[in-house]
């Protein structure tokens, strides 16, 4: 649960290949791998970089324990020479990692990790796992937030999750992402991020009738009443009862400034705007209506495109799970290795474009429209390349090159997105507050138009290429290519 | 990682209800809860239950400890009368639950908790999350390996997995439903499964050609030597290559059985018909050619009719975050609450009659046709009812009650599903092996026409009630109507 001894969550070849590596005298070249990915889940304009700090401390925990090595040994694959590396690893190299909460794009390296060979090698699944997993439920979840357009959006998924972690991290994820709240009890503790939830439907069922319960409820909880309207029947008993305790409440002169009702089925449209029209004319304007079923970003645009009466939405397995694309691509490449203290160049070919891999050291150089503040384009050059705002820039897609943009001198900004995170196998970077994460990442969507925005079909960000690593992949390409 | 201090694991409103039936002096009234799924993930004709270890081991480690309980007290929620009877919180019910690998269906009580209504309501949660999660993959990797028709089946999908436990639960469900290893070594590790893996790409691009890295592979595990052969160009390069190896080693007089090639990208059913000839025709008859690369059991079943010459499938994204459907929908409700001694029966009512739940303490009788052994219905009964084989038995369809079958005396086998798992919160039930649940999982499998396994469309098996059960929801249908 902690990031503690999950130093064998990697793949079985990871450990034949760094026995290899071993072997051949090659496991002390240092090596310079991306992770990055391939298309934007959900076809989204965008996704968001989350899960770092797990990452980072995954990799300060680091250590072959000795059970550990005793069941690599009953494996009958490694050597004991292999076996006693192992037992003394740790994880000396660089890494640099754009900040959680970071807008980010296809073919961008996120974390880019320059070690010897054997240590990146390690490294690479339980990396891909976690940053994946965060990435995809902060950039699913930032999407529900936008179709809720303000409105408070709790994080309902714990019971469906793909295992305790994924409600976990997930829950994490998604207040990056822009949700108020999680139900999951334990990610508070963790996170130190709000918790929220009132009563099932199992509490009705548990007094003789519905009025009792919500009694009953209210009285324990009056701070913060919201009742659940629909097990029996919602306009003709659950709202009617709401609106009776709520009158018996405010008989008592007690604060209803944060109770409410919550629709769990039926047509949440019709629905709400009836349970408004009652509790308006009961006089409980600011009785909340909140909803939950099924609800996604899709769902939730729609419902207030029919002026649903809902100001607060719980969404529970289609943002956990991230239901209609449940994995984001991430992907691990070599771009670079160091023999004898230079640096060789490494791409992998493919029949597809698209999956031919960017060689050398890059960064990531994001440019700001200048009176705006929004993103114009992302350029990703070699690390000793510099953009020099007081001059134009001209960028160019990197396969469709005719397709050009001039930013003019001093109308743009730019700015390096991978920050140092490991020196010398050292953590040199503190991880922010979730709730810090939070805001950042709200400010960073502020980055982009609402058409790069919008859930189907949304404007694309260009990402180019320098001139130089333009250059470099080109020559490379007309070499390799048998 | 390992179902510790999970106590937290739950939805904020589990504790809140708990708070109040406490309040409400309810708390030590015995609920039965069932929980059940409504619709076969995918529109299978089954699926597999899987997670029961976890859960267990989950519950006999129920505790607040000191920090949850702070925690707890920091939300100013709870009253300290509450949070002192948490510190000495304990699960004291009775569980009985279907064994892990068992075919089941929808409406059917996987597990059946009795117990004081705030233990069963605080354990809803993390029961739902274990249960849901292996389930979904034990089901999802039992299509996979249908599809495979008797090739082994590897689950490559640790670095796509929602998180480290969908990685490491989602490898063990995955051989529960049928597949042969992982890649994952920590999965390995903690559940005794076996774990497989060669190279990748980045060990291709590590030494200065192909054929010097193939070398250098089949120098260090002879044993064992897959070779990747699509990092430059399958047919021109790799495959001649990974022959030259094959052939050296040969002239070694080193044994060539477990050695063979990947296939990881391009027209996996074309190039593996020509890497088959060209294995064949340099005497490697032997030589395994495995595939990976986006595969699902559709994908399986379409390269195998197009006779692809692969027997080896490593199946990683789609299987490990089951990707067509990502979330099984079990959840868990009340259906009796004890007062005074006397079961009063709940059930909770729906516009859509496939949510309204069934009240009772129920069972399932599965029956078998005694020739065949096949399974021909499950029914659902009350607990103190019992079938006598003997006797002829006329079951019928819970909604369309005209469709009806007759089993003859003596001619179907009847078997109870639910064991005993806890008895007065002591557990008594023995969780086989990993390799033992993936056996009966097979032979349960076998219970199963191939019409009911069918990836489209198949043959759904009928789940009835007694007239017992049909007759006291009808009569509880009549009363409860508003």
């Amino acid at each position: 649960m902690n990031y503690d001894n999950l130093t064998l969550l990697t793949d079985f070849y990871e450990l034949t290949m760094m026995q290899g590596y071993k072997k051949a005298k090659t496991d002390q070249r240092i090596g310079v791998f991306d992770l990055f990915y391939r298309r934007n889940p959900f076809d989204n304009g965008y996704a968001i970089a989350a899960g770092l700090q797990q990452a980072i401390e995954y990799i300060e925990n680091l250590r072959f324990g000795s059970d550990d090595i005793e069941y690599l040994r009953s494996q009958r694959y490694f050597t004991e020479d292999f076996l006693s590396y192992l037992a003394g690893f740790k994880f000396t190299g660089e890494i640099r990692a754009v900040p959680e909460g970071t807008v980010v794009f296809p073919g961008e390296p996120l974390v880019r990790v320059k070690a010897p060979t054997s240590e990146a090698q390690l490294i690479e699944t339980a990396l891909l796992n976690i940053i994946n997993h965060q990435s995809l439920i902060a950039t699913k979840a930032a999407r529900v937030v936008w179709a809720a357009q303000g409105d408070a959006v709790l994080e309902f998924g714990l019971r469906r999750a793909q295992g305790p972690d994924a409600g976990l991290y997930g829950a994490r994820a998604a207040i990056i992402g822009g949700c108020n709240a999680t139900s999951n009890v334990l990610a508070g503790l963790m996170f130190g991020i709000p918790i929220r939830g009132t009563h099932a439907h199992s509490w009705v069922m548990n007094f003789p009738d519905e009025l009792s319960a919500f009694r009953a409820y209210a009285e324990t909880f009056p701070q913060a009443c919201t009742l659940l309207v629909d097990t029996y029947n919602t306009l003709k008993s659950g709202i009617p009862n709401a609106i009776k305790v709520f009158t018996e409440m405010r008989q008592r002169g007690q604060d209803l400034s944060a109770c409410g009702i919550r629709l769990d089925s039926g047509d949440l449209s019709y629905l709400s705007k009836a349970a408004r029209k009652m509790l308006d004319e009961a006089g409980f304007n600011k009785a909340v209506i909140s909803a939950s079923g099924d609800l996604d970003e899709y769902l939730i645009r729609d419902l207030k495109l029919q002026g649903a009466a809902i100001t607060m939405w719980g969404v529970g397995t289609n943002l956990i799970t991230s239901k209609d694309c449940p994995a984001f691509g991430g992907v691990y490449k070599m771009s670079a290795l160091y023999d004898n203290g230079a640096a060789q160049y490494k791409m992998k070919l493919s029949d597809n474009p698209e999956k031919i891999t960017n060689p050398g050291i890059k960064k990531i150089v994001r440019l700001y429209d200048s009176e705006s503040g929004k993103i114009k384009a992302d350029l990703i050059t070699l690390e000793h390349e510099t953009v020099d705002t007081s001059r134009d820039l001209v960028i160019f897609h990197p396969l469709e090159t005719w397709k050009r943009m001039t930013l003019r001198a001093n109308k743009y900004i730019a700015r390096e997105l991978l920050v140092p995170i490991f020196v010398n196998g050292q953590c040199v970077y503190n991880s922010p507050q979730v709730s810090e994460i939070r805001s950042y990442c709200r400010s960073e969507l502020d980055t982009l138009w609402d058409e790069e925005k919008r859930l189907v079909n949304p404007h694309i960000i260009p990402v180019d290429f320098s001139q130089e690593l333009w250059d470099l992949k080109q020559n490379m390409l007309n070499q390799l290519h048998i």
